[in-house]
């Protein structure tokens, strides 16, 4: 057996308000005054304090994301081509400030600054060949685990997949729980889910090892605590569920989701279900492989008031619905550690159907 | 206030046989033909096994370590001019493969390969200025959390100190918990405990933050499987005491060890303790500051039918007693970290003169 040699952020700082060292963490990184830092800021942060605090200096940009569709190839392409035209030099770094969404092209724009070609052609596993620029990631929203994973998960012309390699993990985060202050309820809750259903893929897969398990048990009690414990200080949840998502992201690190991440991957890709709610419409019809998990997270969605969506696959034509299964079914690793080597025999494309037909 | 910028182990390598990896993992990070790797061993691992899987090419070397001893500076000197004079170039690599003395070896030496003087000078915070050249840790015993943190500690001619540096971290850490089947029981233990410890000082200290608290809260439950949960197989034992070092390491990232380790510094210093035994004599003693962790120590003393030395300060005279009482009162950050900055207020010369004569 083959162990992976995981790369883990090498830089984290951690604390309320640590966002404003943001200025000197940068500072040694500057190339050259030619050499801009490039921040990708969420728009909903357009004109906030926040946007006020982020240290601009010379030839500095921030880039407004939009974050209610999911990261595309074509949109990493579009960045990474109009930092090429508007400054003469490669920046100095790409900082992203927001959620999974910005982190991954965050990511995905430092990657495609030094590697040739469109970014379609590095989803998968272990395809890029050259080191990313500088790269920074400042979540402001909890639960993806983007800020340490390896991967940028990006929908393409003919799939949804992540650009999974070792120079995709952040050179930096900043973890500063005050940034997630004003979430909208249920964006919250979806996202936080992403975490709760990373982990219960994780400790329950067949990659299991005591490495993941340790982090992803972490994780899962820290998200019993945010979403089923006592009332906490707000700003006590905000440092646990930051923490659940760096965990949670660890966990899957030396494991894989699975059942839940695999499905909605294939509504995504048609339907640009966003991540965090797509996970949840998809696991609450898995009682079948996680009953223990859906238990929870019924109690969760019930203690929170949060609509689950149902019926998204309703209407859908024959050729819809089967683009939705191949693309799940291309999840090979997930489905092998959800249910073993023979998961094929499990999973067909009518079960598959039937499945998706409920939801 | 300010938070740290940590440096985290950029990469790991966890699971069972992944010391095997050592070859591909070292290959790239060789520098040329005559920079060699330089193995840092444990002597009791000499003729064994796994001294023979050290993959060895060229000028390679192995230099033997016998931990009776805690690591000191003069020890950390006389390997770096070795190493100077034996060979033509700067090592590839320094890798340590043992506990926590032959791991805190490994790193202060790779550190005084590039940094002038001894490494005295440098014992403190931040004072290392460049970097060391690439080193690895590879833990064959489970607890210190060396394997992780940013210090090594060492004995000084003037106190027992680590150097704390961003320089220190490992490059590279190998987690393989086949490599701790075999240590006698009574090592394991007090290793063990110097991880229980770490938790307990850092879950209760002033310093604590959720990132800290988070690691920490997971390190003691994987304690408490170990040492008093019901039977599990051996392997799995390893691997979760692995882990619990691991986090417990992570956690004091973060925050910091408590009066346990202030006390245990001091018997180290002037009587040559080991750390691990050091840190049992002296928490055995801490009911006032730590209640409810004596009282599950003591459990996990019981169960495993190890015995805790009493009496060793007995006999010892008034300059050998103020010694020790001034290199503990010199841990300043430690005293704070448990008691507030107050804490001189509760830890008089006096007080402590106490505490050690009933140890």
């Amino acid at each position: 057996m083959k162990f992976k040699n995981f790369p883990m952020v090498p830089r984290v700082i951690f604390g309320r308000g640590s966002f404003d060292q943001l200025e000197e963490i940068l500072a040694p990184k500057r190339d050259s005054e030619k050499a801009p830092f490039i921040f990708l800021l969420d728009d909903v942060f357009k004109g906030s304090p926040l946007e006020q605090r982020i240290p601009l200096y010379g030839k500095d940009s921030i880039l407004y994301i939009n974050s209610l569709a999911e990261p595309k190839t074509s949109q990493v392409d579009a960045i990474r081509d109009r930092i090429r035209h508007d400054f003469e030099t490669l920046p100095s770094g790409i900082i992203g400030i927001g959620g999974g969404t910005v982190m991954d092209l965050a990511k995905a724009v430092a990657l495609m600054l030094t590697n040739e070609g469109s970014s379609a052609d590095y989803q998968g596993w272990d395809l890029v060949k050259h080191r990313a620029v500088f790269h920074v990631g400042i979540p402001t929203i909890s639960g993806t685990g983007a800020e340490v994973s390896r991967t940028t998960v990006l929908t393409g012309p003919e799939k949804k997949l992540g650009i999974n390699s070792d120079f995709t993990t952040f050179d930096q985060v900043v973890l500063d729980p005050d940034l997630t202050a004003g979430v909208p309820l249920d964006q919250w809750f979806y996202t936080g889910m992403d975490c709760y259903i990373h982990c219960v893929e994780s400790l329950t897969g067949t990659y299991l090892n005591a490495f993941s398990q340790s982090y992803g048990e972490k994780a899962q009690e820290l998200c019993n605590e945010v979403f089923l414990g006592n009332s906490l200080p707000d700003e006590d949840l905000r440092g646990k569920l930051m923490m659940a998502s760096w965990h949670g992201g660890m966990s899957i690190a030396y494991s894989q989701v699975g059942v839940a991440h695999a499905m909605s991957y294939g509504l995504s890709y048609l339907l640009g279900t966003r991540h965090g709610i797509g996970n949840c419409i998809v696991f609450n019809q898995l009682e079948e492989f996680y009953p223990e998990g859906v238990k929870h997270f019924r109690k969760m969605v019930d203690k929170h008031g949060v609509e689950i969506p149902r019926g998204i696959c309703e209407g859908l034509g024959d050729d819809d619905l089967d683009t939705i299964i191949n693309v799940s079914l291309g999840m090979v690793p997930l489905w092998e550690n959800a249910l073993g080597k023979d998961w094929q025999h499990v999973i067909t494309p009518q079960k598959l159907r039937g499945m998706y037909e409920k939801m």
